[in-house]
């Protein structure tokens, strides 16, 4: 939907596994082709984005590899970046670029599509050393145009930062939700504040894709949940002991830090 | 600023500690009168409403003792009513009921105020067994008109329930920026997404405020801390061994229990 706003002359081939949706796909004039096969829709294609689970991608990845174009260039859209750049690197040598854009929410399928999801949205790019630089150059371009801001990293920087700014955000919400359900009468939800809703709002996210994302993003993930736990039991430790000090120079530090964070470029980023 | 809208008959007198301030608040109409001395202001009131912070209101509801028109009513809208109650109902007797309106944003000051502030938010009355029901009554009747949807429990039901919806996001607000800021490169907040944003925009609220009320809950607050540093510790040992299906059933109940939460009034609730 941003391409087609954004780039009309682009040619756009869609992969999808149900034939329903990519009809709609095609009579709302989201792309000019459409189809079930990987390889038929990537046919003749010089830049193929894989957008699937990333558990998914190795599998998809092997099907198209040695059936596209000369020359063509991989990226992908994945959460995840070590596993996925692991297992596709090889099979595409230096035209595959690992790609996350940083954009979407809790809401997933065409319904939640938006032309402007793109707009001011941060997009890391995971380049190797042997990653051809026009290939990166051209995935650098092609999110550009989308409204996205590139920032590149290693595969490894890349998994470390999400685990802590997005991964580990999503795996506090499920809990915070879990832990009201389990330990608060059944009516309480009706009494939740803007707090717990903001803290709380991706975990009505897809279960199954975020399962996928924290499995394959596990070592980073493990321990950022482990830090996190001696922080709140650090915390409580404070509030035993009645440490408003040391308790209110925690929270002015946050308090700084969060405040220095840059405006969105809109509310629904994920 | 709602009660000025919405009740414009109401007679309305501010205490402050700024003059400044009240001055502000007189030359917007938003009050009949105004002072510094909380004696003066409650003079003649036939409801008193105490809004500072909790560790503050035993000082000026001492100062205040005795000195209200025969029959007054006292409430305040304080975010923990365990320690409230038990200092302020001994001075005040059945006159006084606890309240807690669950509205507010991590702003502060007379240049958040909203007059729909309170419309549609929840607000939890914590009457005690020796409270006049004609005080409870008229103290709901108050809320009402501003908008807010009463619920009654008792002092302790309410800190426990806060705890867990209110002041343990906050804390895990506060604490996730911490991490951020102590494990990850100086410049990746401006990588943050909308799941990072949600979870910490309360981390936003005043230190002193904030930390003045995890200190006054601190029982219940370290209990659910600690509830918490529980779940995260056990989600962290399936990932270490990949226990994908244990996993997607922990986060699948918490997507059905999130997707249940009725729809917010106003989207800055806190």
């Amino acid at each position: 939907m941003a391409l087609r706003s954004r780039c009309p002359n682009v040619k756009i081939s869609v992969w999808g596994r149900s034939e329903e949706r990519l009809k709609e796909v095609l009579s709302r004039g989201l792309a000019d082709s459409a189809s079930t096969d990987p390889v038929a829709a990537a046919h003749g294609a010089g830049l193929v984005i894989l957008c699937t689970p990333v558990g998914s991608m190795t599998e998809i990845g092997a099907l198209l590899a040695g059936k596209l174009s000369p020359g063509a260039i991989v990226t992908d859209a994945g959460s995840v970046k070590l596993c996925v750049t692991e297992k596709l690197a090889p099979l595409f040598g230096g035209r595959f670029v690992g790609g996350h854009p940083m954009a979407g929410s809790e809401r997933s399928g065409l319904a939640a599509a938006r032309s402007d999801l793109f707009n001011g949205a941060p997009c890391i790019l995971t380049p190797l050393p042997t990653t051809d630089p026009f290939a990166l150059q051209a995935v650098g371009a092609f999110w550009t145009s989308l409204g996205a801001a590139i920032t590149t990293m290693t595969p490894g920087e890349h998994d470390r930062l999400v685990a802590r700014m997005s991964h580990l955000p999503h795996a506090l919400a499920f809990a915070l939700v879990n832990l009201a359900k389990q330990s608060l009468p059944e009516d309480s939800l009706k009494l939740a504040g803007g707090s717990f809703r903001g803290a709380t709002r991706v975990a009505s996210s897809s279960p199954k894709l975020w399962s996928g994302i924290l499995i394959e993003n596990r070592r980073e993930t493990a321990s950022a949940l482990r830090e996190m736990s001696g922080l709140l039991d650090s915390i409580a430790e404070s509030l035993d002991q009645e440490q408003s000090d040391s308790l209110l120079d925690f929270l002015t530090r946050a308090k700084e830090y969060r405040d220095s964070l840059p405006l969105p470029a809109h509310d629904e980023l994920s």
